[in-house]
C-alpha cells in the first residue's frame, strides 16, 4: 500500500506558494507496540501554521525544513496495538502529520463520536477553533448583555463561533469579513446585527473608511473587540473602544505573511484613556477546561443555537492550496481538506 | 488681600509654552456657608494635565480655555464654615485650583497629618503618584518574586515608587530614565538592579540601541513592563517580553505633546505569541481601596523601605514652568511647586 506525505520544502517568504511544499511518496508505516495506525480522513488547515513555517521564537517551535507538516486531523484507526483504541474508531489529533497513513502513539488522540455531529466538526466548531472562540471571547472578552462586540475575521472558523456566542450572550454583534457572500452569511444565517466588508471594488477599504462604517454600526462604541486579523482593520476599531473595553488578540492573519514587524497605529493611548485591556492568548492555556467548552458548544449545537460553515477541498494533494487560500479569505467557516 | 490664579490662556500645540497660561490678579473669595477658605501651600504638576489641555474625549473632561487650572494641592484651612475642618488644618485635594486662596466645598478634601511625614508627600509617595504605582504594579503587573520588572519613566513620581515596590516583591528591577543623575539615584539610592539612560550624547538613543541595553539587563526577558512613557522606549521593551508578560500602561509622557496619533511598532504580535496582557488604567478606579494603599505605602515609608525624591520649584508664578519641565524630564521624583 502506498503512502504519501507533505513536507515543508522551504520557508515561505511572504505569502506561501506551492513551491514551499513537497508531496512525497513513502511507505505505510508499521505501528510499533502501543501505537495505532491511522488512515487520514480530514485535514485541518489553520492560519497559525504560517507562524510555524517561520524561524524564530513563538508559542510553539517552528517546523524544520524537510519536516512533515502537522496539524489537526480526523482519522480512522485501521490497526491498533493499544488498548485505548480499536480498528474503526474515529479519532482527532491536534498535531497529526499530513500523511495518508500515520503510525502514532495514541495518548493525545481524542475519540470522535459520529452520532453527535458530523466528524468534521471535531476540526471546527467542536474542535480547536470552537474552543478558541469560546475561551477567548468568554474568558478574556467577558461580553455582557447589551454590550457591543466587534469580531474581525468574522466569517472564519473562529469568527463564526465568536459571533454566535456573543449573540447568545445578548450582545450587539458587528462582524468584519471580506465580500458579499460572507456578509450575507453573517447577517442572514448567523444573526449578526451588522456585517461590514473590508473589501472595496479596488481592493481593501482604508482604515478611515472602515472606521466610519464600524462607527455607524456601533453607535455606543465597542466594548469587546475579538481580533483575528490585526493590521489596518484593528486601526479602524481601536479609536472606537469604550471605557474598560476588552480587546482579545486571537489571531493576526493580516500580518502572518509579513517579513518585517509592522508599524501601525499605536494602541497604547486608546488603552490608557479607556482603562482598556488588550490580551493575547493561545487556546492550549485552557486545556484543563476543554471538557467544559466542548460540552457547552455541543449543547448549543444540539439545540440549534450554534451553526457552522465548512469549506471543504477534496484531495490530499490540495492541502497546500487550501492552506494558502486562508490568506486570501477563500474559506467560509472552517477550511478542511477531505482526503479519502 | 490680593489673590492670584493661573488660567489656561490657550490650548498648547505640541509642547506647552508660557503663552498657554495666564496669571491673573483676583480677589480673595469669601467662603459661603459650608465652604472653607484655603491658603495654597504646595501645587502638584502632573503629566496627565497635558491631556486635559487638549480638546476631545479622555478619561476626564478637558479644561476650557479661560478656566483656572486644577490639580493636586496641599493647603492650609484659614477660615472654615464647615464642621469638617477648622482653621490651621492641613488638607489635600486632587482637583483644587491654581490659586493662592480658594473657597471650596470641603467634602473631597483629605486631612494631612504632618506628624506622619512631610506634608508634600500627600502629593507624591503618599498621594496619587504613590497610589498609581501601588495599584498599577500590584493589581495589573502582579510581579512575582524572581521575575524581571522594567519601569520606564523610572525616576519620576510614579516610577520611583513602582521600582521600589517591585524590589520589595523580590523582583529584578530595571529602570529606564534620562541622564546620569537619575541613573545614579535609581541604582545607588533606590536599589534598582540596572538603570538605563534613554539619552545619548546627541539626543535620544534609537529603539534598537535601547533594546540591546535592555536585553543585556534582562537576560531572562521582561515579565512586567510598567510603562510611563510609551513611544520608542516601549518599542525597545516589547520584543523582550516573556510568555504571560503583563504590560501596565500607566502613562505615555512621550506622546502627550503629539498632535497626531502616532504610528509605531505594533504590539499585537508580541501579545499574541506570548499570551501577554497590555492594560491601561486610571488610579481613580481603585478609589475604594485608597485606604489600603495609603496604609501600606505609609508603613513602608515608616520602616525606611520606601524612599522618595521631590523636585521643588519655589514661587506660584513658576507653576507653568514646573509643569513644562516635566516633558523635558527636569524633575527627579515628584515635581512640586512651593507657593508660600
Amino acid at each position: 500500500m502506498q503512502n504519501r506525505e507533505i513536507r515543508l520544502a522551504s520557508r515561505p517568504i511572504g505569502v506561501p506558494t506551492e513551491s514551499n511544499f513537497e508531496i512525497r511518496q513513502s511507505d505505510v508505516p508499521a505501528p510499533a507496540e502501543g501505537e495505532v495506525l491511522l488512515r487520514t480522513l480530514y485535514i485541518s488547515v489553520d492560519p497559525y501554521l504560517r507562524g510555524r513555517m517561520r524561524e524564530g521564537r513563538s508559542y510553539i517551535p517552528p517546523f524544520e525544513v524537510g519536516q512533515v507538516i502537522v496539524s489537526g486531523v480526523v482519522a480512522e484507526v485501521v490497526e491498533s496495538h493499544s488498548p485505548l483504541f480499536k480498528p474503526g474508531d474515529i479519532v482527532m489529533g491536534g498535531l497529526l502529520p499530513w500523511q495518508l497513513h500515520a503510525a502514532v502513539r495514541p495518548e493525545s488522540l481524542q475519540k470522535v463520536d459520529p452520532s453527535i455531529a458530523p466528524i468534521t466538526t471535531a476540526l471546527g466548531v467542536l474542535g480547536m477553533p470552537g474552543l478558541t472562540a469560546y475561551f477567548g471571547l468568554l474568558d478574556i472578552g467577558k461580553p455582557q448583555a447589551g454590550e457591543t462586540v466587534v469580531v474581525s475575521g468574522a466569517a472564519g472558523a473562529v469568527g463564526t463561533v465568536a459571533c454566535q456566542i456573543a449573540k447568545l450572550k445578548g450582545c450587539r454583534v458587528v462582524g468584519i469579513a471580506g465580500g458579499k457572500e460572507k456578509i450575507d452569511y453573517l447577517t442572514k444565517e448567523l444573526g449578526v446585527d451588522t456585517a461590514i466588508s473590508y473589501k472595496s471594488e479596488s481592493g481593501h477599504k482604508s482604515a478611515a473608511e472602515l472606521q466610519r462604517e464600524v462607527a455607524t454600526a456601533c453607535p455606543k462604541g465597542v466594548n469587546v473587540y475579538f481580533d483575528n486579523v490585526g493590521g489596518e482593520i484593528s486601526d479602524a476599531v481601536l479609536p472606537l473602544i469604550t471605557n474598560r473595553a476588552r480587546i482579545v488578540i486571537c489571531g493576526l492573519i493580516s500580518m502572518y505573511n509579513k517579513e518585517q514587524l509592522e508599524v501601525g497605529l499605536r494602541p497604547q493611548p486608546f488603552l490608557l484613556i479607556n482603562s482598556a485591556l488588550m490580551q493575547g492568548f493561545i487556546v492550549t492555556q485552557y486545556a484543563l477546561r476543554f471538557g467544559e467548552g466542548i460540552r457547552q458548544l455541543g449543547e448549543w449545537l444540539a439545540q440549534g443555537k450554534l451553526k457552522y460553515a465548512e469549506t471543504i477541498v477534496e484531495g490530499f494533494e490540495n492541502t497546500p492550496r487550501a492552506f494558502m487560500g486562508l490568506f486570501s479569505g477563500e474559506n467560509l467557516g472552517k477550511q478542511i481538506v477531505k482526503v479519502a
